[in-house]
């Protein structure tokens, strides 16, 4: 760092994103992404955009808050959109966390939590998750902290059913309780509906995973109008174009597409269900995933041991190295020929490694 | 502000962009976009990235940088492309301003880094510009603090020449001079050359004015590698992916359409002085600007009442209620033949108003 840094910054670790290796063609199952390009109509309405994109775009992007009011029932004013999901996650951690208000999270979920917690100085705290790597909702009652929960959590796939998360809102009436659900579209119970309900929820939904949208960066945040005004205020002081025309766009091209999106869930769940039974098949360890991941290790083989030999033969996964998840790796679900080819890499490892 | 708002923001104020009124349809002069849509070359490449936005933008931009630093003869390490420019301003605020690194600016300028300093708590010193509303160098020499200039400056449209830039850069070694480049193309002097010779010197600069590229959201950071290097760690601590795939790939587009660029700044070029003398001859007072906007007043004629009495003929300009310019607006140079609207309209204000 150079002596310019802020002093405040002096023990920051940036959060590290999935690798994108350059060097050769992987079967890249390492960032969940999804294996089928974004919908035509979402592609089209894009390339509207772009003859016009020397006006601004709309620094409250009201035509996408409306429309994803009209798709998920909620009200405009209860939706914020972003660029990715994770701004509205950074955003969330400025606005809702601070001393007295310090973030608490699971010890094994997405990274972001910490380190966007570290970068603002709001003091944070970890809860183990069980054995089962699963979330104890009494765990997190009457907190009187921030709560950021992944539902389904990340990496571990395991989805909480909406009365716990329901149970956990409930109990922190005096804090925001954010809920993550990028994978949600994979299985998970979404916690939208109780918006209306509960005004310390927050719920944070992404266009990069069911919606194939990743490169477009878009995500948004919904609930109760006042913590949506809270959070345009922390934004118009930060980046108030946060999302630009043609991302706005293709945003409301995918919502007006939903059977394209549907049928990509069908397939990507199939292709789920199919890697799972041959991952146990070939003796691994896996929880039931509800997301467009799954979290698996094979009993006596070390996890870096096996993402290495996997990226050696061309595949790329994600391998965390903090002490309790070591021996997992996170595979992406991709299309079903992807998937074909590590199950068929895997047992030749396994075979080579047992001669 | 709903009760879960963080009390550090007890005394925000938000920065207010330019209204956009979705009630007619205005001759749109407030917002210093461009009359011309961006480049077709920059189009084209965009639309070839919308059928790939299933995968994650690369989180370092790494084409872009490449592109940028073989066009403005840097090397990629000292450039860091952003979602805007006001993403690297609100970066450079996070990692090189605090307690002990106070910011520093004029009194009238920019009003985006006054709104940034106090979202992030730091303190702020404004010095106050010349009775010109010129900037004074001398007034920024070893000053202890960061420093963000606008050149040419905003709303003012004046420049300041390089040689008193490096002054300043050169007479505070132990902070970080931000020097904010949005308008330079349109005759300033840019700071990137000194860019080698002094490692406390970052230059932030945005497509959205001469590349006109405002919808696409695209800026940049250029600056010694140390400077890039702390930027990037607290970016990547905020929002990792923040360019996305489409306008990275529009930038790029852009940059190898620089006859298009010249071709448009040499047209409002030449309209700022259709617009600056035509001004003048109906009695308006205005600096010489560097800027595609002008600023203006008539002596004796109220600013806001200006504002308003165009606005309500369907000319949108900007006004701003500050006491030292109150007197003021803002009119960005738009084509020929709003200019010509524009021009027409304040001859019939005016005559309205002598009667």
């Amino acid at each position: 760092m150079s002596r310019f840094f802020s002093e405040k910054y002096a023990s920051l670790s940036p959060y590290v994103p999935g690798e994108q290796p350059q060097d050769r063609k992987y079967i890249k199952l390492n960032t969940n992404e999804s294996p089928f390009p974004p919908s035509p109509l979402a592609q089209s309405e894009a390339a509207k955009a772009l003859p016009r994109l020397e006006l601004y775009s709309d620094t409250m992007s009201a035509a996408l808050r409306r429309e994803l009011a009209s798709f998920y029932g909620l009200k405009p004013e209860e939706i914020m959109p972003v660029n990715g999901s994770d701004e509205a996650l950074d955003l969330a951690v400025m606005t809702f966390c601070d001393e007295k208000h310090p973030a608490l999270f699971p010890d094994v979920t997405y990274g972001f939590y910490k380190v966007a917690s570290s970068v603002y100085g709001v003091p944070y705290e970890e809860i183990p998750l069980d054995p089962e790597l699963r979330i104890r909702p009494e765990d997190y009652s009457s907190s009187g902290k921030t709560i950021f929960l992944a539902n389904p959590n990340a990496p571990t796939g395991i989805a909480l059913p909406l009365k716990d998360v329901e149970t956990i809102v409930a109990s922190n009436p005096e804090t925001v309780v954010i809920v993550d659900e990028a994978y949600v579209d994979f299985g998970g119970e979404s916690a939208l509906c109780l918006i209306p309900r509960y005004e310390n929820l927050l719920v944070v939904r992404t266009f990069s995973k069911s919606r194939s949208m990743a490169g477009a960066r878009l995500g948004f945040a919904a609930g109760n109008a006042g913590l949506i005004r809270d959070l345009d205020a922390v934004r118009f002081s930060t980046n108030p174009y946060n999302v630009n025309s043609i991302t706005m766009a293709a945003g409301i091209g995918a919502l007006r597409d939903e059977a394209y999106t549907q049928k990509n869930i069908r397939t990507i769940t199939e292709n789920r269900e199919f890697l799972t039974r041959e991952l146990r098949a070939l003796g691994f360890e896996l929880p039931d995933s509800r997301a467009n991941f799954v979290f698996a290790r094979l009993p006596g083989f070390d996890g870096e041991k096996l993402y290495l030999a996997l990226k050696e033969r061309g595949i790329l996964v994600r391998h965390f190295s903090s002490p309790r998840i070591r021996d997992y790796n996170r595979i992406t679900v991709g299309s079903r020929e992807e998937l074909a080819v590590v199950i068929q890499t895997l047992r030749s490892i396994i075979k080579e490694e047992s001669k």
